[in-house]
């Protein structure tokens, strides 16, 4: 993992640093990790985070299983070795764009511990936030959002998350939200409490 | 190229936009792609151009052949194959970071003309620029900063640009550079005029 396959090559740094970025920001980067089960909420929570940090002035962008399948990654296809890949290579993305100064939201299943621990461990201490969108499959399921699991279950979907390949949940998330519980205003503002608490964010006056 | 290996994916776009991140920052985003001889002064041009940028008050971000590979790109080697798809990777990247309201400023060979068409082709019109550093081979070779041009001369580099391996220079590039005419700050100068003259930054009062 740490000799690239090219040789005679340099690391260089860029002239205009993190912390250069993060005072002209207001604000430091980070990558918020969001996983769980597909209908969990991952996506519609990251962007509704993103909304809100973006009206308190901040950098941010969502990276989405969804649409980095239509670019980066539209090589990629469902096998335990693409699904590894395809976290892999967001990771790596995550990485830029945090070095950029941006507050990065990925929302993927990212269902193997070993792929997820990989990409914490690409950037600093305190630089990754595992945000787990805990949501039962079964109520997973009764939403089914995008008909998905209805076609899982029919077989027409092989190696689908929850139903026949696994999820291997968070041990000790940064975030634990309970999408099943508690309504999306709600989980957005656990979280971004969470990021004042960690001095991502300025605290806000009053709080 | 335009159906994605995965299926059973909706493509889902960010409640903010691209044009409220140009808002936000006072400037359009944009690909930056520098293209040329190993050599030639990418790298060093990007990194002078992102500190101007920078100094306007601009979102800025470099990506670099040789940290690049450090990272997303540390499967690849340099044969024709894994060319193609190091660039590909980097136009998909550099697509995010655009989407994002970054000055994106890529510093590659990127020796095919094909492939930088494609990544062209990725993003609007007006949304790529291709910055030709144009210098010769013999001054290349002459300045071999990293001293690679002595090593592919003695074989030790197999696919080597411009020695082992082809460059198609850009046939109409946005902007072209004489770096072996031209010093930095005059460069960097040009440069900056036409981003303004395209309207992707703001005009400099008295300009």
């Amino acid at each position: 993992m740490t000799t690239p396959k090219s040789r005679n090559i340099t690391w260089s740094h860029s002239d205009v640093k993190r912390a250069d970025r993060a005072r002209r920001n207001g604000h430091r980067g980070a990558i918020l990790w969001f996983t769980g089960l597909s209908g969990a909420g991952k996506s519609t929570l990251a962007r509704g985070v993103e909304k809100a940090l973006f009206e308190r002035g901040c950098q941010t962008y969502v990276l989405d299983g969804d649409n980095v399948r239509f670019g980066l990654n539209r090589d990629l296809g469902f096998s335990p070795a693409d699904r590894t890949e395809n976290i892999r290579r967001i990771g790596e993305v995550s990485k830029l764009l945090l070095d950029a100064g941006v507050i990065v939201l990925t929302a993927f299943i990212s269902p193997y511990r070993t792929d997820r621990d990989a990409n914490r461990e690409l950037v600093d201490d305190g630089d990754f936030l595992e945000v787990y969108c805990r949501c039962s499959l079964q109520e997973c399921e009764r939403r089914d959002t995008k008909g998905l699991y209805k076609k899982a279950r029919a077989g027409e979907i092989p190696e689908f998350t929850g139903i026949s390949a696994p999820y291997e949940e968070p041990l000790t998330p940064e975030i634990l939200v309970q999408t099943d519980e508690h309504d999306g205003a709600a989980c957005i503002a656990q979280i971004l409490a969470e990021l004042e608490r960690r001095g991502i964010l300025p605290a806000t006056r009053g709080a």
